[in-house]
């Protein structure tokens, strides 16, 4: 079984799946691609993942994308890590919600302060969309400490892949302009999930 | 065991879960919500799934919500149908691969036509979003053209999941502007989707 390659880059949501990895003790290796020098749109790496798009997750049987498929994968791939409760629809199916609200709706809520251009191509519209940014992060985080941190972890007593997803996308705040210390479940999930040593070696590129 | 409850309305990304159900021959109760009239918002709807969209399925365990959670629920608790690829981490992640692509990318490539006030506030910047939608909404499909549609289904020989959120997704690209015969695995697949009887009892509302 050949190892895993994860092309990823600091900061971007790809580093769920590293730490995942990490968490896992997964065999890996890892390719950082520079997005500001635009390497995801190199003809290299089109040809790996063709959205132009980090994470991609190269396996024996092929090339694997977008965030929440991964993390499952590495659950699904190294189950002695528990990193899912796979056996458990109604559990699994609530960590795969709140993968789901980070994807569709909180991610996609900080993407338009960085790519507002994919939904609009007036200037002025997408100032109008990093205006509201931190709006749109306040609103989301706000669910996430009502309903979405049993404590300690997303899932209750059980550590999991959401935990992971939401770390990554809570480390977006500050640069959105949200103060995390304003969701204080949050904020002291945050830094529970920095003592992890799993952690920390996965933000160690 | 009581019945699950289905919370949708018709047109949305909800219907995938309501074909999902018919497919699986689940037992289910549907509840409509009218969303011209705001039924979403009511203060009844907002104590069952508090983000107020659709869809939202009450379970005996708790209230689950976010599509691709739901389809992979449905999948999980009626296995005998086989709705999913629960056994193959690969196929699986492709199937998932699937299922974010269309909610994250696609979906919300949609949603700028319909509800661009949630990403701005300024009615031209709306209106810029709402211009872009036939040019997203084309960029996505031709992704799924190209890559996502092995056929006849999704994943090959193999009806899954994939092809129910496929089809209520691309269901959408008339009404966005788009003609679906522009992508002809993905019209042929609409069609082929149409034909089953499962999708159709799932219409059926």
């Amino acid at each position: 079984m050949s190892d895993l390659t994860l092309y990823l880059a600091p900061g971007t949501c790809a580093m769920a799946v590293r730490i995942a990895l990490t968490e896992a003790g997964a065999p890996h290796v890892v390719t950082r691609l520079d997005l500001a020098a635009g390497e995801q749109r190199s003809p290299a790496y089109l040809a790996i993942n063709p959205k132009g798009r980090v994470p991609a997750l190269v396996t024996e049987r092929g090339v694997l994308t977008e965030t929440p498929a991964l993390l499952l994968y590495v659950a699904q791939r190294f189950p002695d890590a528990g990193l899912a409760p796979l056996d458990d629809p109604f559990l699994l199916a609530r960590m795969q919600e709140v993968h789901g609200f980070l994807a569709a709706t909180v991610h996609v809520a900080h993407a338009h302060g960085r790519r507002g251009s994919r939904w609009a191509d007036d200037p002025q519209a997408i100032a109008a969309m990093q205006a509201k940014v931190p709006h749109n992060m306040r609103e989301g985080f706000a669910e996430i400490e009502r309903h979405y941190l049993a404590g300690p972890w997303v899932l209750g007593e059980r550590f999991s892949l959401a935990d992971i997803y939401l770390f990554v996308v809570a480390s977006w705040l500050e640069g959105d302009g949200v103060a995390i210390s304003d969701f204080p479940k949050v904020a002291d999930h945050y830094r529970r999930m920095l003592a992890r040593p799993g952690v920390q070696q996965g933000l160690a590129l």
